[in-house]
């Protein structure tokens, strides 16, 4: 184990610095749509648009950021005004009739994508969860509470009419959505009534960790998805494992168990951590794996085998909380790795944010700093929470 | 130019082999399913099932392979038999109560997936018009007729219900449904009305090299989705470019061609075809490029660097019929560059079949040899493609 005392105050300036002097400005700079309001994403390398679409993920999630930053961070005027220059867009243009949230739109908010896709109510119950607590003002409040309460309504059939699974041949339940409603109640929890938010919690550790856990694989692992009653199906789907995925809910389920004082389910959860890594490691080039096939088959995703940055921000994120939270010292030992492995390859200190994709052996396979499914969320989320995090690891002098 | 004089007589050696002694017998060996009938085609390099769904396309695809090779290679009864023990699984679990077909199936025939996309319906006209030659039984003909019109009814709006775009923002059709209406027709002559047969071809050539065509992009490129009025839409989806499936369209407008005649079709057909060749080819690592975008912007597949195998066959069939029909060296001389690439690397001659999915160094990406997508059509029909044109080119002696 590296000596963590010494190498801690080089690490909150790396991360420090990078988030408010290569990754804000870059957003604030070049995803300003001034004309017709809400962001770009789909940026370039240097900052050019090179598409104008407006994917609701992603405006949600940069509301969502700079409301986060002004309630958080500090309350500068320039962060909310960027949050309200995207809600405003969402707001007017963001959904149908019923309430539920348009995948995509175009640049001036005419609908693109029918609301097949839930996530994007999550992502916005989320900004405007955020944005009310910063503004205070009940509309966003409003659509908050609203909008989760359709998320819950929906939950069992999150796509609707746009779901081409036949019925009944192979009912498999997903772990994202759970997965989800952990980080977004905690969002939302002044929103809610406290009886809502102790169900929900309840109800998504129990998710994630006892139906969509499966103990008995590989020393233990999460599954993308199971059968209805919390079994492994032996499919494409039900084989399907997403290391990433698994390392993000795991600090959720952290920030769970940090609110109610579970230790075990801490240690748990750091457990399930190390054993996807050691597991989603590529051994051969570094970096965590995309997708994996349990039984170790050829997985139906081609891009399997790329690195992503959301999934080493979030492997990051997981290792330090949980070595926060712990000491364990093998999950600051990956802390570490991952920040060796990271920092060589997804920071571009030239133009500012991080690529996103990079090839198995790490080298960069889109340029792009933004696109359909990267904006302004995991890097400097990941960022925000590394350092706010070695913040809170004592170091002796 | 190398001397194609020389080297025919060893290409038609090895192609002939490859067909008959590696791709064959590996799929009469593996695929088929003796307990519940149907093919398997999630198949491990070395030929074992870790997947027992059965998608509709490559049933399909197969029963067509094999009475194919039944009507014009030879009427070998275990050729039929293997169609017929696809046929008849099809036949039975395949359709919906409306005949549309179901995109996947599980091992039993229960349905999987909602028919949601037309080209299942589209192979499987193919496979039971292909069949019809051989049985002459009313039954598949019928079958191969009714789904033609069906598709024909649903081509405005293939995916129907299951449709997610927003109806008018942006209406976008797309180059696949009549690049393979191209190919269909000629499969279907025997079963359709004349007049049917006559206009489908002219609207078909009309739509791939009139309206998808551009000839002010790049010295004219083919494009996956125009404006309803034939336009460059700068978006997404209206830049992106597949240059696997140009070039197999290519080859199927050169069968169209050569059918009616016209040798200035023929010349443009190889026209196209050598500018996205040149567009297409990765100066850097060889091979074809999956997916670009036609202004150099990154492309939202992810998979956009990966040399698939149905690419780079039907780019070998494309510059040796377009070579065979015009003289033109410079097809000559791709088909042999062609011929190079893919023989280093797509083939397995321990266990039979090709590889599918390399990735952009042209290393294996994904060891199946049939999966989801991949099944037996694309290399055996491709095999047997290039053998059928070499047998038609005269070498001089």
């Amino acid at each position: 184990m590296s000596d963590y005392n010494t190498s801690i105050p080089r690490l909150k300036e790396i991360y420090q610095n990078q988030l408010f002097k290569d990754v804000l400005p870059f957003w604030m700079t070049y995803s300003m749509d001034t004309d017709h309001g809400g962001y770009f994403t789909s940026l370039d390398r240097d900052g050019q648009v090179f598409d104008t679409d407006k994917f609701t993920w992603l405006q949600c999630r940069q509301i969502w950021m700079f409301a986060r930053l002004f309630n958080s961070v500090r309350p500068a005027k320039k962060w909310l005004d960027i949050a309200l220059h995207g809600s405003e867009f969402m707001e007017k243009h963001g959904r149908d009739a019923e309430g539920n949230w348009y995948f995509a739109l175009n640049q001036k908010g005419q609908p693109l994508t029918q609301p097949y896709n839930i996530f994007s109510d999550c992502f916005a119950a989320m900004a405007f969860g955020q944005l009310a607590k910063a503004t205070g003002e009940d509309r966003h409040h409003q659509i908050a509470q609203v909008t989760f309460l359709n998320i819950l309504k929906r939950q069992d059939n999150p796509k609707g009419e746009y779901n081409k699974a036949y019925p009944g041949t192979r009912p498999l339940k997903s772990f994202a959505l759970p997965m989800i409603l952990c980080n977004l109640v905690l969002e939302l929890e002044d929103i809610l009534d406290p009886e809502q938010v102790e169900s929900t919690i309840r109800e998504g550790i129990h998710q994630v960790m006892d139906v969509f856990y499966q103990p008995d694989l590989h020393n233990g692992v999460i599954l993308e998805n199971v059968t209805p009653d919390g079994r492994f199906s032996d499919t494409y789907d039900g084989r399907l494992l997403n290391p990433g995925h698994v390392l993000e809910a795991m600090w959720f389920i952290m920030d769970l168990a940090v609110r109610t004082d579970d230790q075990s389910l801490i240690d748990k959860a750091v457990e399930i951590s190390l054993n996807t890594l050691e597991l989603g490691w590529d051994k051969e080039h570094g970096g965590i794996f995309y997708f994996m096939d349990v039984q170790g088959h050829p997985t139906q995703q081609l891009e399997w085998d790329q690195k992503l940055w959301w999934v080493h921000l979030e492997a990051l994120v997981a290792t330090l909380k949980g070595f926060e939270l712990t000491g364990n010292t093998k999950m600051w030992d990956w802390f570490l790795k991952l920040h060796e492995y990271v920092q060589r390859r997804f920071p571009d200190p030239k133009y500012g944010e991080w690529y996103g994709y990079l090839n198995r052996q790490g080298e960069v396979l889109l340029p792009l700093k933004g696109g359909k499914w990267k904006g302004c969320f995991h890097v400097p989320r990941g960022l925000y929470q590394i350092r706010s995090t070695l913040d809170r690891i004592p170091v002796v002098e």
